[in-house]
């Protein structure tokens, strides 16, 4: 089989590949369209040729017409242009064509996956895919389930729809037979292991007790007071603090877990936050750690938290695990060889060297990503936004559970239906009802053809990686310039991004003004984005970020000393406005090409500079 | 202007409208790849000729066009045909053309509503969609907010969520301002009226206290034991009762209010209920009615419940009233004429039948319906599906709000930005963070073309009922006929709809046995189902629901004894099984061709039935 061409699989910046995409949309069009003729031949069409040539007709289609050219030109006007190398903010750039045409064909359908009724086709395809990305976090196949959400947050919710019932699961056997447990307190029940708990929901189940125990979980609701605690890293996103609202929770017992100087999860802090909570006896709802933060790209220690989990596991002490991968989620392919093995670390550098994914003097990962990636599976549930790195068009987020028998505490119709040929209601599982099957269907069709493992999806990856780490490089080797003002300018990065997100912030040489700096690239940022006018006409499009000591601490101080602002500077104004650039596009790295567009972002940077 | 043509607004059962499908389709793609071959034209193309025709870019372009094939066919082999009338089971039907062309549109540019950064171009329209579709609601314009969400299950939650946070309000504004509610004690607070508790909150924000309220509103997190009740009809669509388990609120906090006859909410039970919660100071979470209850097309008499709910406010008792007219919703749009005006009922029922949307013989709509629909901008917030009755393909559920207010509860950043021209996050006010602007592009244009009226979409669902209407009438007239297999049966509707549901069933002249007929009608459906293979074949596919006495009491034995089944026969087996179909078709009212459409039907039946 021939190796897979990165530059085949996207309409390309200048829609190069526009010839492919017109034929095979038309293609997968006239499939529809006949689909339609072909079922039930003999009967007889709706709508006659005659009434075609009507007045009120053709002025309908005429209106349709007007009014989808005028969405057009609304869409053109102003939507971004993700697909452009000019395009460095969000989480976004180019998307996959097997994906933007299986969204495309999928909705032609109309399928909704929340019953398999709806979606005989796709549901099939979402449950695969399901278990395709839960094997790609290093999950057991025959164990993992997952489906597709409509984003991450959603993903996110779910893990904790999880982790609170599961917490109350044992209570509520109790309640249904008192002598379960034998003489566990409630300290030991708020404390099993998530295995131990699901392995006691099974015996309930084969005793037939399953619905009753569910019945009592349910009747019950949510007391915050004796709710356990969710840890979870400063860096999080923020729909982690919509969710402890819509849970129930209460923003008390969540528990912001410091960072460390690369914007990891301090493990330090977490430890003794634990320790804290043992002492108290309060109970742990969750920990949750990231991989891939919005902000900067880090990917905490997975690794060192499940050694401490082993640890506590030993003191009798047991809490949910969840990761926030909805970023970084899809780099995990980067580890996995053509065997579905994770790959030795030795025989991965040689490998992302030798192969040209990346630079020779590319660093990346270094040990702890590599360790932290390793250690994925060991956690109960991850995101992975499919429409994040899977570069897939929205809404496809979706969650991977490491253990499908969770799903039992769900169920609101019958219990989890064994087996992957049966008809599998997706509603009663999930949070959301309908749903396109759309979604299923493009995630599904790309994974087909590209393999989530180093040959396929990390080719991809790697190659946004190895763009990052040039993008920073580059920024690290800086001399100061001279701007079109004829003043001269500083650059430096945040941290080493432990993916692909470089953040970054200029300084005037001689300023140690921080007011005056974050001045600096907040107007570099309205220059660069949609807030000074549509940005078809820009030159350069990227994102902003800032970074407060609310949020951070003092982790950002030796950044903003990087760049010559003094510590009393730092400790009066408490926050650094940055630039953030997510740094996905495939059109960026292994490009001989690269000095030039380097060159190219300066220069739009000098002339825009405090102009 | 020229009337619309609704035969023109759909692709059609047999793909009558092909070409202009295929030319508007063309033309969407084209504008999109000049859009970005147009963007910094002098920016250099990064993928060559010379690449494209190299081995592994050919091999890689084949497998994605191999790929999309066999998903094609996946699609094509087991997809359900919603476009035939030969469908008449789930809420599906032909979607609308400029709603499949502009999601189509949409997702080749990709945007993200969860921040305007994301969608300049289609958060702007969503804002608009959701000011529309509380508009079409009865709402003030000026006052009434909205958006789209992955579907009606999440618009429910939403509903949910505003409902809890206000009840808890004044405790969190008495928290912050001790003084603020004067004598007040904590039965008054938890019955002010959502105006008054939004009210509250304005002079809250004016205060510049606002955030210190929201943090103290979030920190405290949920107590079911002190949560109020949270009443609901036994028609309640399950997404309910996963939402009281979500939001830690608990099954024990749910009433059940009985159902009439027509299945409605018995409003006297609900009386009952409430009086029963006064006396024992039981405080009312929310009271949530159903219009077009998704198993039987109900539509709870709004008008009684609103006009108990005066009556309760002048005992100082208050509650959050949603409606969830997920399904329902857009058939607000009959009663509206061109000036946005609600239509008097004798001038409706002139206009339904003088402008040929409705036979003369309807007697849709009766005035309870009548007065249901024009209570509705009574409600606080209403959820209406636009990937249901809107004809717009998944995902797009939506909710509205009568006072847009109510978003400051939720702010998750900044607080709410008044005035409509500026960007707006939408991620801090809603449950989901990213989502597809493409959703909202597709409501949009077709919004553009289809007004919100009698004129528009008011036809379109007419026709709809029209046919149900009709479908009814010839079930309520049909005489016991002989099936293939030499046997007599009969047929009988459940009740007369209140939109455009049909619910019957089959049963054998003679047979008093309730459980052959739960058979008779399951073996019906099983052949006209994915059951017994793939759709495609089928001549007739429906879909089905069983009602039990768990869920409705003793309210379906009047259906059963219609079909002679005994009173004792009910008793033993409690529960009937019954074929449902959603007739959503706009191809089959004012048809001169129904009777034909009819003795189709019943010869299917004849031969299908207990074969």
């Amino acid at each position: 089989m021939s190796e897979q061409n990165t530059n085949a699989l996207f309409l390309g910046p200048k829609s190069e590949n526009h010839q492919f995409f017109r034929e095979t949309l038309n293609m997968l069009m006239d499939e529809h369209i006949y689909w339609r003729r072909d079922f039930h031949p003999d009967d007889k069409a709706c709508i006659s040729h005659k009434e075609q040539r009507t007045e009120d007709f053709c002025a309908t289609m005429d209106n349709i017409q007007e009014a989808l050219y005028d969405l057009s030109n609304k869409l053109k006007n102003s939507s971004m242009p993700w697909f452009s190398t000019r395009y460095l903010g969000h989480m976004n750039t180019d998307v996959l064509m097997p994906g933007v045409l299986g969204y495309l064909a999928g909705i032609l359908y109309n399928p909704n996956n929340c019953a398999y009724e709806g979606s005989p086709a796709t549901t099939g395809m979402e449950l695969e895919v399901g278990i395709q990305l839960g094997t790609m976090m290093g999950y057991d196949p025959e164990k993992t389930w997952g489906h597709i959400t409509s984003g991450g947050t959603v993903a996110n919710y779910e893990a904790l729809w999880y982790a609170r019932n599961l917490e109350n699961i044992p209570f509520a056997i109790k309640s249904v037979i008192p002598t379960f447990f034998g003489e566990c307190d409630d300290w030991q029940l708020l404390n099993l292991s998530i295995e131990e708990t699901i392995d006691a929901l099974d015996v309930v189940k084969k005793e037939g007790l399953l619905t009753e125990v569910l019945k009592d979980l349910r009747y019950t609701g949510c007391d915050s007071d004796k709710m356990g605690k969710l840890l979870i890293p400063q860096s999080r996103h923020y729909s982690w603090d919509k969710a402890v609202d819509i849970f129930g929770i209460g923003s008390k017992n969540l528990i912001q877990i410091k960072v460390t100087e690369n914007y990891r999860m301090d493990i330090d802090h977490l430890k003794e936050t634990i320790d804290r909570l043992i002492e108290s006896k309060t109970p742990i709802l969750a920990v949750v750690a990231v991989v891939g933060t919005t902000e900067e790209g880090a990917v905490d220690d997975i690794h060192k938290i499940i050694e401490i989990k082993e640890m506590y596991k030993k003191q009798g002490v047991n809490f949910y695990f969840h990761i926030d991968a909805a970023y970084g989620g899809y780099a995990r392919t980067i580890f996995i060889d053509e065997q579905n093995k994770f790959i030795d670390y030795n025989k991965l550098k040689t490998r992302l060297s030798k192969e040209n994914f990346i630079n020779k003097s590319t660093k990346w990962p270094n040990r702890d990503v590599y360790e932290a990636f390793k250690a994925m599976p060991h956690a109960d549930s991850i995101t992975i936004d499919c429409h994040k790195m899977g570069y897939i068009p929205y809404p496809a987020g979706a969650i991977a559970l490491k253990d499908k028998r969770i799903l039992d505490i769900l169920a609101y119709n019958a219990p989890y239906v064994e087996g992957k040929n049966d008809p599998l209601l997706l509603g009663p599982y999930i949070m959301e009802g309908s749903k396109a099957g759309a979604a299923a269907g493009a995630v599904w069709v790309t994974h087909r053809i590209i393999p989530l493992n180093i040959t396929g999806y990390g080719k991809i990856v790697a190659r946004s990686i190895e763009a990052a780490d040039c993008f920073n490089d580059r920024i690290i080797k800086m001399e100061p310039f001279v701007a079109a003002n004829g003043k001269k300018y500083i650059v430096a990065p945040l941290t080493m991004s432990d993916i692909n997100i470089v953040v970054f912030a200029f300084n005037e040489v001689g300023n140690v003004n921080l007011d005056k700096m974050n001045d600096i690239n907040e107007k570099i940022y309205n220059r660069c984005s949609y807030v000074s006018g549509p940005v078809y006409y820009k030159r350069f499009i990227t994102s902003k970020t800032i970074l407060t000591t609310e949020e951070y601490g003092d982790i950002p101080y030796s950044f903003v000393d990087d760049l010559n602002i003094p510590r009393k500077e730092w400790d009066r104004v408490q926050k650094v406005f940055v630039l953030r650039a997510c740094i996905m596009s495939p059109f960026l790295a292994n490009n001989t090409s690269f000095k030039e567009y380097w060159d190219r972002f300066i220069k739009i940077m000098q002339e825009i500079i405090d102009e």
